[in-house]
């Protein structure tokens, strides 16, 4: 799933090119590639399907060099990420009935291929012979209010190869600060990674009984997957789905939903709190990631220099973020809230060219 | 006189192109050019010389290209403003010992050309009959340190035409704010503009009287200037010439001082605080320049972008300046002490790319 734009992210990741597309972490990889790198290793890229919105198909391409161009689905609209599963999944339905697959965003952080390599792979196996909605649930390590959460059933447990899988209690989205605190202080918590695994006649199944409206527009499609005219009636279809997310629209209503504990760090890079959670700090606490700097008096602040090599002097900021880009410099607090509010300025403003 | 770096106006400022060659304004016009273009109106460029140091000689003609080459004398090394005023009178002397001079700096902004103009054609007549040393003193608006204080001796006083002079009491460089409050309290006290308005064997008797040293070194040359092997001796005298200020070195000892008190608005654009001064600002105190801003809670900031027509976003800053250059990011507090912080520091890590 490569289609979002990411405007959390702002100014880094801008509409014209969302984070996804992004060599963020200053490796050389971008974070679409990072994640085609990480599935690569035990799927072939044949077997690999890029969801992603019209305009990013020049980029995926140009960024992914060796993936078939047909295994881009091109969405017109944006409809979240239930539509997106379910174009995939009957497209994938009519072409293996039997296949395995393993849905996983574009633009998230692991560290830890080996572990990630053998937990998704054993996912997968077990996925094969097994008609659940398998998830991937990693150990919250502090209250993320970003970040949705799925409670296990500690007496539905079983463990499969090296890895440990609870059945789902509970998906909750987003909790507010008390509530991701209550969670963790049980225990039983852990945050949805975003990763599912399934077959496919089970996510359909999934599909037809819990977003029939989507299910029904996705199927109606079966006859013109993999013909001439399939973007023609895709672009159709999409102008009448409903937007739904598959958390909000599947995941919360199932009741065949389990979690395998995940041994790799995971990240969502979603917001600058995110990243800077999961960048390296100076022992004041500093995230930077700059040429050259020097810096006085500066506390809890990301530091973040994209296309260019300045030097950066920064005295006494504490808890800022200092964003430095070709055409958007940010100096704001280290708040989410901070960037929502120049992104509502840009388009009340109607300054396009900046979102 | 031309050949100042400027530093305390880092990062715009650099020794590579300090602040006299750079549009500090906006307007289009360097301060250089700003300067030649005053002084055009009244004196012809035939008898404007410019010194500045050696490595500025093709700033100074790419920007001033009508200029007679003939006239930039180069310094080969810095040694301050006394050295500097004593070549070029020593060898205008020789040219025409009956000529009347005024000296002004290349960095200075004057508001109110009409003004100034009258000023100084009013000094430089006074003075061709006059053997004293003229000054230019400007009416003080607040008790800026950065600033020579000029005490006028209202009991010695006479009207030039538009203008009035005032003998001189004092002069006092860079006082500390109680004593520069003290001055402004009595109304005595002027702000020295660090213009200066002499016939040259005025100036010539004041060097020999109060700076020796210097005179005899620039008066030995007599025989060099306008001559092939000029440079080649300027360049051996400068190496032996000590380094001391006019004001230092002359202006406090002489007893021939008299001011003209200037009705143009000036300013000495010295450093950043000089430029918040004499910057329009918003209702909320900031100075800003650049191309397009959006600001949210900030204060009493200098916002400066050079060369670069980015969006800069600012929330939450009080009292601070933001600098982007080609190759500097500056954001500091708005104190002169925060850039010879980075200045001190760069200079100990040998970042000579930066001075």
């Amino acid at each position: 799933m490569s289609g979002g734009v990411g405007s959390r992210f702002w100014p880094m990741s801008r509409s014209s090119k969302p984070k996804q597309f992004l060599d963020i972490l200053g490796t050389g990889r971008t974070l679409l590639q990072m994640t085609i790198d990480r599935f690569s290793k035990f799927i072939p890229i044949e077997n690999i399907i890029v969801v992603t919105a019209a305009q990013y198909k020049d980029l995926t391409l140009e960024q992914i060099p060796n993936l078939p161009e047909e295994n881009i689905l091109l969405e017109p609209y944006k409809r979240n990420t239930a539509p997106c599963i379910a174009y995939a999944s009957y497209k994938l339905f009519k072409h293996n009935p039997n296949a395995t697959v393993v849905v996983s965003p574009a633009d998230h952080l692991i560290v830890g291929d080996e572990a990630f390599s053998t937990t998704i792979q054993n996912a997968l196996s077990y996925a094969k012979e097994h008609d659940h909605i398998f998830t991937i649930a990693v150990k919250p390590t502090f209250p993320n209010t970003n970040y949705g959460y799925i409670q296990a059933d500690t007496k539905r447990s079983i463990q499969i190869g090296k890895n440990q899988l609870y059945g789902v209690t509970t998906f909750t989205e987003k909790p507010d600060y008390e509530m991701a605190q209550l969670f963790i202080d049980t225990g039983e918590f852990y945050w949805n990674s975003g990763m599912f695994i399934w077959n496919v006649k089970t996510i359909i199944r999934e599909l037809e009984q819990h977003l029939p409206e989507v299910s029904t527009l996705f199927s109606s499609m079966l006859e013109h997957y993999f013909t001439d005219r399939e973007q023609e009636h895709i672009n159709r279809i999409y102008a009448d789905s409903t937007t739904v997310s598959i958390d909000y629209g599947l995941m919360e209503k199932t009741t065949c939903a389990w979690t395998f504990i995940a041994d790799f760090n995971w990240c969502d890079i979603g917001t600058w709190s995110s990243l800077y959670d999961s960048f390296e700090k100076d022992n004041r606490g500093n995230a930077i990631k700059c040429s050259e700097g020097i810096f006085k008096d500066m506390k809890n602040c990301i530091v973040h220099q994209a296309n260019n090599e300045k030097l950066v002097f920064i005295k006494g900021l504490e808890e800022y973020m200092v964003v430095d880009t070709n055409d958007v410099l940010m100096i704001c607090p280290r708040t989410d809230a901070a960037v929502k509010e120049v992104l509502s300025n840009l388009a009340l403003e109607e300054k396009r060219e900046y979102l």
